[in-house]
């Protein structure tokens, strides 16, 4: 019976993708790859084309990255529906998401709308932050610390607790509110035992341990932040 | 310049290794194989035994699983030693952890004894919180919500405290407090967006979504549990 493949393919290089994960890619007949602008690259897909065999489907699909909601509910309905009747067909189908598709992913919403349908397997990636950590040679949690990831957009006194409170922290998103969390971390007095790390396995990666002579320009919206308290650079 | 690998290699499927990983695999002389009993089997070699060389050097080395901190100190401090030695002498060693290196991994205390004095490379795994999210279809983490990873062993108060106001959790290590914690996930009604899972991708894995009939005999060291509120089995 044909499955829908839903692959994590980790951050950047292609060689964090799963043997699990290049075993899919090379069964699938069909490879939905979702692109944020239209006509516009998918880094997902990017990643994994080494993988791909010479005759195989590629359907691209505009995923809108503005807010309204309709018009995100249609594109996700769209692609599952596409999806299904793919699979029903008797196509193995491939969906390539960026880090892990149970973490932060729009796979989820696929996943929602098309569970009990379809067969479908998931295969896990790494993520930024598993990325980073091994990356940047910075232990996440030990012993029986909580390890708390946590998108910089949870807004400032939230994000203050846990920073205050908790030894081992992933912030993700560190984009808006930059200076923000920084300056929390500079009050927790916590720069030594933290890492700044934008555009993670990318050409254009920057890693800040010193908080003092951060180049603005190098924040995107893919700048992660590790804090571990047990640990210093 | 030679190289010292921690490679993480997921918790069973040896088709979880990443290539990454598979690749460092290949390129290393001696492979350190943490055992937990003397001449006991590890689980980290068994699932990278067929990418290894044949010709490959395997030092295994007995790790103490009591809790006798001069003991555990000791093992350490000579396991490093050796590796520094082989490495300095021109060797590519490796060393291979269950999940991934940098979370809940005693590699890491390798790696605090091994920095600034050998190149290190460390290579990412799927954590076994991933691994179960993937396998059981089970998103983990959406939106603005942070992802809470705790040890059960962290105390009652504090873990019903956690369980009471995040919204997507992983317990691991549910084992000695299984009746405690699945008391508490009763209590705040979320048996419908909980899983139970022990020994995550081996062969007596077992997974619960129906708590009412758990066999205790199934719950291992390596039972996880997965919490999201905003996800329904």
């Amino acid at each position: 019976m044909a499955v829908f493949y839903g692959i994590g393919v980790g951050v950047g290089d292609s060689k964090a993708v799963t043997m699990k994960g290049v075993e899919a890619l090379g069964k699938i007949d069909i490879l939905y790859v979702p692109t944020a602008k239209k006509e516009g690259k998918s880094v997902a897909h990017n990643i994994v084309k080494d993988y791909l065999k010479s005759n195989l489907e590629i359907k691209e699909r505009h995923f809108p990255m503005n807010y309204n909601q309709d018009e995100l509910n249609e594109a996700w309905d769209s692609i599952a529906n596409d999806i299904e009747n793919d699979v029903r067909e008797g196509k193995n189908v491939g969906f390539v998401t960026i880090g892990d598709p149970m973490v932060y992913s729009t796979y989820i919403y696929l996943l929602k709308l098309l569970k009990n349908k379809i067969n479908i397997e998931t295969i896990p990636g790494i993520t930024s932050f598993l990325d980073i950590a091994s990356s940047e040679n910075f232990p996440l949690v030990e012993g029986e610390n909580p390890l708390i990831v946590v998108p910089a957009t949870i807004g400032t006194e939230k994000l203050k607790k846990y920073i205050k409170e908790e030894v081992s922290l992933v912030i993700m998103k560190v984009y808006k509110n930059f200076h923000e969390v920084i300056d929390i971390i500079k009050e927790e007095k916590l720069e030594k035992c933290s890492i700044v790390v934008s555009n993670s396995s990318k050409e254009d990666k920057k890693v800040y341990t010193d908080f003092e002579n951060i180049d603005e320009k190098d924040i995107s919206y893919f700048t992660t932040i590790l804090i571990n308290k047990g640990w210093e650079n």
